[in-house]
């Protein structure tokens, strides 16, 4: 058997492992895995640095489907490399429940899938956040321990998404010469020809954004692994574009919409058969070709070996650093640092913006915790994300530990999954939690995919001021909260942020949202409190002597206003509490007895907060009294927009008195 | 005075009367307003086509700042030429409470301003569907009743985040050569150099994507005359990239990021007084040159005139049609058309996916509304958005009414509103709801623009089955009603779906989002009814006898499951009653007395809904029962999913009889 013909076979193993599965399930897409198969057969045979035994090798090759849907590749591609995970009876299992191989490749269900792709172009700009992090530690620990490349699969839909041109533009400038980007172009999409939609010169398009452009026949084994071999000595990332034919081998369809997101059919499936003289039977790998595979699945072993050999000879405490990184472990003096921290705090009582308190804070963070890279999406001087020890990084130099996103919020939340899922870096970053729209999408997948990310977003309400209702959150406080496995968190005070911040460090599952003030916030904690009170998600934070007649529940901002309200309602001699709620997802993890002694049963309760009502019933029932937004903010001093909406202490202690006048009258 | 000295003191008006504003507010973005003041110069002085005697004039040009934060160049520039609305008191009023002068332009904030801008990209989407709906009336009307041009100020953050990607691609497809895009090329952001951050060749990034394109020194007012010029003449779309100096004239802090979003200071802006030779007093205009401003405002009065005349001489019929598009009414024929289809309707009963009805129904409506432009993001056959009425729009034909947007649903989202906002089109179209979160910066800024913006969502929840998490809502439902102003969807049968198309498109003032099934639904509505029930926002479907002891609360796919729940609970002998709450927004608007009345005193209340439960404690209160989501979905056949996720007619009617047993002990 040549060369060529061995190829070939490799390559339609991947194909037809690939359209039984979809076969099967009746459901999927075959279109991709086929078209593609040739470029993933030398990718993944004779270039990719992983070794199927050991898929948490920390330098291994990180590779990335970016155009998720043709999941089935990924599934075929680690049951030929001879994946503990991906076995034959999971492949008959394709998108069926309880199994690992779900219908986009989801991050968790099996070695090998290094990230969670559907979403269009979310993994193109994950894999520029894992070439960043690659960069910073191979410049910390140097490449004897990280020296390895970042490979991402995309499709047209990735290009047309917005989110491309910020993964793009941001990888171009920093000239991350170890991510090699392959483009599947075959010219179809859903509705039919691409051209139907897109005109784009793409490789003039990455050219304009500094990357190295290599056009090849994406069948030709030879060419394939030439353009690979180039691309991995540019100084500059590299797009190779591999023209190739979707559901390469179907007689029929092949090459149109049809065969991208439907099974081929019996019959077309049969003919495939024919066309490419693949006689297995279905989810069958002749032995000489499975064998083929598992060889190549071992062919990294060697450099895994050498590079265990690397670190167990590397210096102690840089060896058990690198390893706590990628663990994911803190360092020991993280919390001792933060509690003195808090001392201080207490004694001091600052009167000061939450987003500046953020910055105090994180100067402590940053020099007990080395693995934090901080950033901002233009924002830096507002969202206070910069401290002394983040230097910037830039394209000639990675040791830094603050990254300039630019204007590109969306591909900075997806660059920071990117670098959460490489491990061993923390990403945090920030811009105004109103943006946290434009970074949604990628905000949800750090959710799903349970990674530690932390967005600091700042000008987080009406308390912003001028720039209007545009960048005005007001139902960003839910939206946020509606997210599975995502922290809000909006801290009342300094101390307060100082615990969501080390909440948020802590949660190692669960990605987090610091939303901080523009405007001075007095402390709110009087005291030093060993305990993270925040934990608790809400607290009683200043109780009443007696049973309270009224319970004030409030969060970040209004919590000072809440305090006020009561001072208001203590003069005429009416018991209040006030609850601080920095979280509503950690209230939720509660006891139930825990959180029916905060919901209590005060006669009246009352919710402030510059955010809409959604989600506060849960706190104050569905009678009980919001004090906050209904429509959009304005523009305005920031003073005069709380008088015109009406969220004052004054406001609060009169509806208070109003109601419990009701109750008493009643 | 030499043309040259006369066009520099009309600029200096512009710089002063903004940077004197800012200073006033002590707040706001002078660096724009004072770099691109030549350019502004030029355009509004030479070329734009608008009258400010009559700025709802049709045919007008086209302005959007999508820079917005530079608000005072238009508040300046309106000023000048004469506005009614921007008076030199408005402008005293930057950004204080009341004033039509807020910190980004706002729509419906004083006339001129076409758009709300402000966060960066949207206005250059938005101007690409403005020029569409230009192309598009011009084929319908002729260019003698439309035939504008589109302009655009976009700045580096715009150009940087990525739905300028989605729109750029897009207008070079589509070869919208009535669209002029000038980058304000200064060379800084809010983080200092814009080589921080980014070095994408932005002329090649244009022409990659078919545009034309001139780079001219932005302070020769020669230069940008000649390019407009030049721009007016293309076959395609111009991008006009000006080399400017952010906040030029100011003498220290010019070319730099300190005057970008802040007060120049007294000193400094004494400073760019004497360099550039400007001794009026703050908000004063010389005489001179607001003659030459005002003369400048008059230029296209004998156009309107013109067109005027054109109009009142164009064919009734044609007059008519074109008159009641523009203003927005709907044609007469609509509701009988609807109406007759809801009788038929109720005759069949149909089984069908509401993605299926709403195609069906989009049938009646595209025969009887011409100004409907309908599009999918490259998800046509799965939105079921095309219907025989909608011809594709190419770059050839404009005459089409369907939209191949691509995959780019948050350029889509964007460029509907400028859509709406051109006017005399109705803008709908297609994408997977779980996407909404793409889209939801744009869909965000149709609900404060208060626009007529129709998004058809399907696949809505988990009901999508195999593709997984990635692309199943949860969440989706809670963030969407978050935004104020958006109505959101969720229809149970085919005669739900007509309804609420019928309500999208009466709602004038508010846009609104169809969640449709990807599965087929038994019809639940068994009988006509001349009223629009969805209109209510929530009502009695299917009433018990006597008074209910359970009420069943659910939307969508779910009311069906509610209703066999309840037939369960009937054999047991408990009175239920079923709600179908096709929208909580349209709920709220109506009277305290109906509201109570829906959510009634059934002893056991139970929401269905496949979402989270956040919302729904406004129908059940904080003790009742909800059936849904807590966290993500899985890949699997639907069925099995809404078994294993326990969203079944036996757990409802299960969790019913407990919590009745539960009562009657108590």
């Amino acid at each position: 058997m040549t060369d060529l013909a061995k190829h070939n076979r490799m390559a339609n193993a991947i194909r037809f492992l690939s359209a039984d599965a979809v076969e099967k399930a009746k459901s999927g897409h075959p279109g991709l895995p086929m078209g593609i198969a040739d470029v993933a057969t030398v990718l993944f045979g004779q270039f990719l640095k992983y070794d199927p035994t050991k898929p948490d090798w920390p330098d291994r090759d990180r590779f990335v489907l970016s155009a998720g849907h043709g999941s089935m590749l990924l599934y075929s591609v680690h049951y030929l490399l001879g994946s503990e995970d991906f076995t034959i009876d999971q492949l008959k299992n394709f998108r069926q429940l309880g199994s690992l191989t779900a219908g986009h490749p989801e991050y968790g269900h099996g070695a090998g899938v290094e990230t969670t792709t559907g979403p269009l172009g979310q993994g193109l700009a994950n894999a520029v956040g894992m070439a960043i992090a690659e960069r910073h530690l191979s410049e910390e620990f140097g490449p004897s321990l990280v020296d390895h490349h970042t490979y991402a699969i995309v499709g047209d839909g990735c290009l047309m998404e917005g989110i491309s041109q910020e993964a793009i533009s941001l990888a171009g400038h920093l000239k991350l010469r170890k991510l090699i980007v392959i483009w599947d172009d075959n010219g179809i999409s859903i509705d039919g020809k691409v051209s139907l939609s897109d005109s784009t010169d793409q490789i003039e398009r990455f050219e304009a954004s500094g990357w190295e452009t290599i056009s090849i026949d994406g069948h030709d084994p030879a060419a394939i692994a030439a353009a690979l071999s180039s691309a991995r000595e540019s100084d500059k990332p590299t797009l190779i574009a591999a023209k190739t034919t979707i559901g390469y081998g179907a007689p029929n369809k092949g090459g149109t919409e049809k065969v991208h997101g439907s099974p081929l059919g019996a019959e077309e499936l049969e003919a495939a058969r024919k066309a490419l003289g693949w006689d297995a039977a279905p989810f069958e790998v002749p032995s000489d070709i499975l064998d083929s595979w598992r060889i190549a699945g071992l062919r990294s072993g060697q450099a895994r070996k050498e590079w265990e050999k690397r670190l167990a000879e590397t210096d102690g405490e840089a060896r058990g650093e690198f390893e706590r990184r990628m663990r994911g472990d803190l360092p020991a003096g993280f919390k001792g640092a933060l509690d003195a921290l808090k001392k201080k705090l207490a004694a001091e009582q600052p009167n000061v913006a939450t987003r500046k308190a953020s910055e105090r804070i994180l100067g402590t963070i940053n020099e007990a915790v080395p693995e934090t890279i901080g950033g901002s999406a233009d924002l830096t001087g507002s969202n206070n994300t910069k401290t002394a020890q983040t230097k910037s990084i830039t394209p000639d130099d990675f040791s830094g530990r603050y990254i300039h996103w630019g204007i590109r919020e969306h591909g900075m939340a997806a660059g920071m999954n990117g670098m959460a899922l490489h491990g061993g870096v923390i990403p945090y970053s920030g811009t105004f939690l109103v943006f946290s729209d434009y970074a949604r999408p990628a905000m949800r997948l750090s959710a799903l995919m349970k990674q530690r990310v932390i967005h600091v977003m700042t000008h987080d309400s009406i308390g912003l001021g001028e720039d209007g209702p545009t960048h005005q959150p007001v139902e960003h406080y839910a939206a946020l909260r509606a997210i599975p496995n995502l922290n809000f968190f909006r801290p009342a005070d300094i101390t307060e942020t100082l615990e969501c911040w080390e909440l948020a460090l802590e949660s190692r599952k669960t990605p987090s949202v610091l939303a901080l003030t523009r405007q001075n916030l007095a402390s709110v904690r009087k005291t030093y409190d060993a305990e993270n009170l925040c934990a608790r998600g809400a607290y009683i934070l200043d109780d009443s002597a007696d049973d309270p007649a009224v319970t004030i529940f409030a969060s970040g901002s209004e919590v000072g206003l809440a305090i006020e309200a009561k001072a208001l309602l203590a003069a005429e001699g009416i018991q209040t509490r006030v609850v601080s709620v920095p979280s509503f997802e950690l209230f939720e993890a509660q006891s139930e007895d825990y959180k029916a002694s905060i919901v209590g049963d005060a006669p009246v309760k009352i919710a402030v907060e510059t955010g809409i009502r959604m989600g506060w019933d849960r706190f104050i029932g569905a009678d009980g009294i919001f004090v906050g937004m209904t429509g959009f903010g304005a523009s305005a001093p920031y003073q005069a927009l709380y008088e015109h909406f009406g969220i004052t202490k004054e406001a609060v202690a009169a509806a208070a008195k109003a109601r419990l006048h009701e109750k008493v009258e009643g």
